[in-house]
């Protein structure tokens, strides 16, 4: 029997997921970057990117040409999207044009999900990141490097240091480490940058970053959007390091073998330490190069819908 | 023996084709679309765009890709074209790298067929579009959902509605219908939009909407380019849609089953409501569809050279 | 036994390859243009471009895909780069994503060769054009017109004329000539335009255009960068013509059947006249053509490591 068109697969976020179905996506991961055989997927793959990055549009494109995808990019900026025509018609068309999977990156919060019901019969939906709302495969490659890594989620402490508030790297992979068991979750960040609320089971609020890491397993850094740093309180970036930068010596204060991850690209001296970011302890460039292999297992679960 | 090098094909517009190339070229569309095998063309593809156009530039690659072809997009805003270099010049650079195929968008009307004496051997081009010149893979794009459809180009009324004297598409379209066999091509728009001189059999001008969709079979809508509004006759987008604006109302004046076509992207609300464009009447999107394959049928036409 | 991570090749200039490897390289170039089958590498470029050159780049993008690799496009204006994270950063994050071969361009002279000891294990560099430093990879499609053409290097006398102080092009072209056995090697142009200092052997200065041609068997004119030309010498493009540019007068003060060359794109009727540039004596689009199997030919000497 042929599959009906509303059977197929969309990742909005990873909320509708199932645990067995998460951990399938971390270990297929880990699978690939080992060495397992990808799939085969016969699909044309477009990135809609409405806000640049070439980071996360690189390894998507790299991901869907080791699944033998041919990819077509779109920036918005050079787009006839631009010429009013809405997003709903935009996807329409290229769904008509027969791809099979839309990557998108937008900068409206939520707006994967409000085009999931309106998504044309065919195509399938992959969110590369929407405003300060989700980002799944972000999340996703968070997960796998610790899992390659022996992290045993059910114990581990997790601390997650920056502007929360506006990160969907943040939500995203704080969600997800919930799911995969994670029950100590710290969120830390100057007060104006820490969520108002807090939906999240094992999760607690720190202003202050040597509590927050202490006797951590996992922190994650993130990025300082620089516009957003109030000149009151950090005049200068040295200065910001100084209050809520990981160095090597608070470091120190975290569990033995604390791995270090940030979602890239870092401001050395500001948020993070050379010392750091390049130490023994960083999973920074495995979280890259476990990236592709995620958006890989990505692909893959999508096509099999 | 080898064929000589003046005997490639080239795609300016559909003028020089007879009848029966265009309709294999229809056909061939058709067939593609219903699981036709494509033919594996081992040539490099080359979109030249001097004009940003993502539907069209994503059509061709996407058709190149299904063909076997690689593809490599140029747009002219990065291009070393403006370094004063003439486009001669561009055009027999990239012939000399060994692309088989130059998909050309550009504003210059009649460019490509300018550029044809002096094209490099080795090198079939192919329009995508030029100033208010041809359009033809949109012609045929146009043709191959009614030819798919069922229409009987012979006995059909087809109105094109808009701005026909800036539109390329109006021009490919209406020649082509009228090779096809339509004898009863309505062209309607405002005065200022209709064409001074107009060299096509069965052609009529009309500047009355209803009177120009009476009893049609098809209905062709086009985009309004919003600069070229007149601001004393239309003060807003409504005002126009009131005059010229494609209603469910006023489809009922058309044939029974009368196709409503746009080659997109579409101003809901100005030339065409939403209730049209997403009714059961509408053929927009198998316009997109059928365009991937009729741009497959055309590198195939073209490849045989 | 497996090669060591530090045992890839780099090719920032083509300064610390043996002449055999040169020759190996201009051979290999001419056999793939003769129809040598290509080898399949089955890895990943990226082509990572800070300056604009579509010719440069699509012709490595050519190349690339025509030995089976996939390529992934990277200009600078969209690129995260651009967030404020570090090129080795960037580097390191392409490497970690798992590409095999890194093809930059940079306005900076001499950022490839300062990057190579802190390259990624795993990542293959090859120069596009650093700033007035070298473009390896323009000298060897300089190089491989001449070896299918028949010249003795040993025996040739080469001009090269223009903006030679500021050229990346002349610099390395005028070195892999050295390298080849040219013994006589003549840097014409302007005053202003001549390097300070020259370690070349058999090369010398001229600061007149016939003398430097007299009996050349080569003669590679450079683009005039037209924001470089003083306005006191030359108060328009016909009036440096007039002293510098190619003529078929001029040409016929070279030796019979001197090959003309140049980097393009050409400025018609400013360092070179139409006749030379679409004369029978000008190897300008054999050039292009073999750069196009120069870079195959480099990839696939960077992928033997």
């Amino acid at each position: 029997m042929a599959l009906s068109k509303t059977s197929l697969r969309h990742l909005p976020d990873l909320n509708d997921l199932d645990a067995a179905t998460l951990e399938g996506l971390v270990d297929r991961a880990c699978a690939l970057a080992g060495g397992a055989p990808p799939q085969v997927i016969e699909q044309s793959v477009v990135n809609l990117f409405f806000e640049p990055s070439t980071r996360t549009r690189v390894s998507f494109e790299l991901a869907a040409q080791r699944l033998g995808m041919t990819v077509v990019n779109i920036e918005l900026e050079r787009s006839s999207a631009t010429k009013g025509e809405s997003l709903e018609d935009t996807v329409a068309t290229l769904a008509a044009m027969g791809i099979g999977h839309l990557v998108i990156r937008h900068p409206e919060t939520g707006l994967p999900r409000r085009l999931m019901p309106v998504l044309p019969a065919g195509l399938r939906l992959l969110n590369a990141g929407d405003g300060t709302g989700e980002h799944p495969s972000q999340a996703l490659l968070d997960a796998a490097p610790l899992r390659s890594n022996g992290l045993d989620f059910h114990h581990a402490r997790v601390a997650i240091v920056g502007d929360i508030r506006h990160s969907r790297v943040a939500r995203s992979s704080a969600r997800l480490f919930s799911r995969l068991g994670v029950a100590d979750i710290r969120l830390a960040g100057p007060a104006g940058w820490l969520p108002d609320d807090l939906d999240l089971p094992g999760a607690a609020l720190f202003d202050d970053l040597e509590r927050a890491i202490d006797q951590a397993d996992v922190i994650m850094m993130l990025r300082v959007q620089k516009e957003r740093m109030s000149p009151d309180d950090w005049p200068d970036q040295a200065s910001y390091h100084r209050q809520w930068g990981l160095t090597a010596e608070r470091l120190a204060g975290a569990a033995e073998n604390c791995r270090v991850m940030h979602p890239g690209p870092i401001n050395r001296g500001v948020e993070i330490a050379d010392s750091v970011a390049d130490g023994p302890q960083s999973l920074i460039l495995d979280q890259v190069r476990l990236g592709v292999y995620a958006r890989m297992a990505l692909f893959e679960w999508l096509a099999e819908s």
